[in-house]
């Protein structure tokens, strides 16, 4: 397979995306082909002295920023490697795009590129959630859309499910709707209906989950709309970051802190590990017809090299094929809703 | 002035109410008055060798329950301790009413018996959120509602801020919207207006502010919906248990960092001091014509003794009579909202 980057999406680039790709080729097979300003890109591969040849770069002048507005970005800047890179998965000249550039450009341009999967309303974000001292979790919406309706949860649930069972080797993924309470008659009028929706499915749906049973891994694939995902995502983020500086602070207290600080460093830096969203390989982009991973844009190589390394089964495993045949089954259940 | 609390509400009453009630006593020179089943509530004073003149019992046969239906419970269980204590701030035979039970039946209790303020739309709970190493701010709907107008966040805008100022002495407390971003243009439909009127109001208003920046303390009122309200609250309570636990089994590894663990003990639970809740005096409810406190269900003595302390600010500084006051210079912000 050949697996294409985005060689001038994010903060890092093209530095960081070039050494990591050059960094993952040593460990697969697949061709990895760098889209992007060909010179700056072969120089970024000379200074890392690669010599393989399983890498190929492919030109593009033009670079989509964070500034630009996502829509006309996609229309106007057709020579930009995001534009350029989407156009080879849709063409077939590549099986699945990775960037860390424009998010909200990612998602327009997946979905003006490649297109909507037949049945999908609503292409979305997902995003790893780091549990604590155990596997990660999927989070779906990670912030694509701020509303949604029931058969979008619906959705969510589903495609989440699928990507978590072919990617992350998961049996029937337990998928939980976030929620005010655990029992059916909690919440909204649009989570109580997904909430039927979500059971009628053929999905390991655990009913609604509470938010602080979500760092623990209530369930494996988290159903909320982007508003709410958004919240999570930084929350936690914020709340992990900020407790580990405050434990490290009351190491600083005095010597004998500071000599407990040294004694338990190994375990304490294990940690922070838990919390490195680089550890996860990215974001990927579902509901459109054909595989797309968003990686953050302070992305350094090692986040570059592991999203390299995790297209590979959402890819190989045709995720996105799985989730167009199951599309099928649910459309009477999707139907219902707009009947209401 | 007269505090009245609910003397059986909650999992721990009425021993834990009487006894904090008893603690509180030995600092306040107000009477407080327990409502509730006399001869239970007398026993426990006896129990806690109670011997004072400030603590009054008021006798009420029923009892409102958590599987209660709040409008129901309300309407028909008119012995109840929660609807004679909520009766008497009414009648003007208490000041302030605080309880730990069914907190829906708290809330619609004091909406039906003590009244909407005029021009509030929409009485909401509000709760005090504790801030990573600095003074705890305030979450406005803590999950009273799970939905919200752009008006309704108004309201909560400006409800929190009085309250703050008054009862926490914050001098112009930065009030700050959830949103996807910081920018003006983020966000829903309804976040969008909301942005617009809040600005408009006289607040201190700091515009939006992302999730990841709530744990330290970015603003001193956080406006959200309730299921937003929801989620951040379990979730920062869920995540900090969950990372201190972590932490301490770290220590847990083997005889070094068992020794590490014993060395910096004081400063880990001082750590822990920081997420407990019972330290901040209970939750208020706002929009009301009566001062009203929710404690956790869970409350222990100590929680209940704070909240004591903390109600009388919350009546002496006039809160509701502020709010009633400051409504009206709103009444013009808030119908531009009706009429678009």
């Amino acid at each position: 397979m050949r697996i294409v980057i985005d060689g001038m999406g994010g903060d890092n680039a093209p530095e960081e995306i070039v050494k990591g790709a050059a960094d993952a080729s040593k460990l697969i097979d697949h061709e990895i082909c760098i889209v992007g300003r060909a010179s700056q890109i072969e120089a970024e591969l000379e200074k890392n002295g690669y010599a393989g040849n399983n890498i190929k770069v492919v030109n593009a002048d033009d670079v989509i920023t964070m500034e630009d507005s996502p829509v006309k970005a996609i229309r106007r800047k057709t020579d930009s490697s995001m534009v350029v890179g989407l156009t080879m998965v849709k063409e077939g000249k590549g099986d699945v795009f990775i960037s860390g550039g424009n998010t909200g450009a990612l998602v327009v341009g997946a979905r003006m590129i490649l297109g909507r999967i037949e049945g999908i309303d609503r292409p979305v974000l997902a995003s790893i959630y780091p549990c604590l001292g155990g596997k990660p979790s999927l989070l779906v919406d990670a912030g694509a859309s701020s509303e949604a309706k029931a058969h979008n949860l619906l959705e969510y649930g589903l495609m989440g499910s699928i990507y978590m069972e072919k990617v992350w080797g998961r049996e029937k993924p337990k998928v939980g709707l976030v929620n005010l309470g655990v029992e059916e008659s909690k919440g909204t009028s649009v989570t109580k209906d997904a909430y039927k929706k979500l059971h009628a499915a053929p999905l390991n749906f655990v009913g609604n989950v509470e938010a602080r049973d979500i760092p623990v891994g209530v369930c494996e694939v988290i159903v909320c709309d982007g508003f709410v995902g958004n919240v999570i995502l930084k929350l936690s983020e914020g709340l992990a970051w900020n407790i580990l500086k405050l434990v490290k602070n009351q190491f600083m207290v005095n010597t004998r802190t500071k000599l407990a600080g040294l004694m338990v460093k190994p375990q304490l830096s294990s940690l922070k590990d838990e919390f490195d969203y680089a550890e996860y390989g990215g974001a990927p982009v579902l509901g459109v017809s054909g595989p797309v991973i968003k990686i953050h844009g302070s992305s350094n190589s090692v986040a570059v090299k592991n999203a390299i390394i995790k297209s590979i089964p959402y890819s190989q495993e045709k995720v996105v094929d799985i989730i167009k045949k199951s599309m099928l089954d649910l459309e009477e259940i999707i139907e219902k809703d707009e009947e209401e």
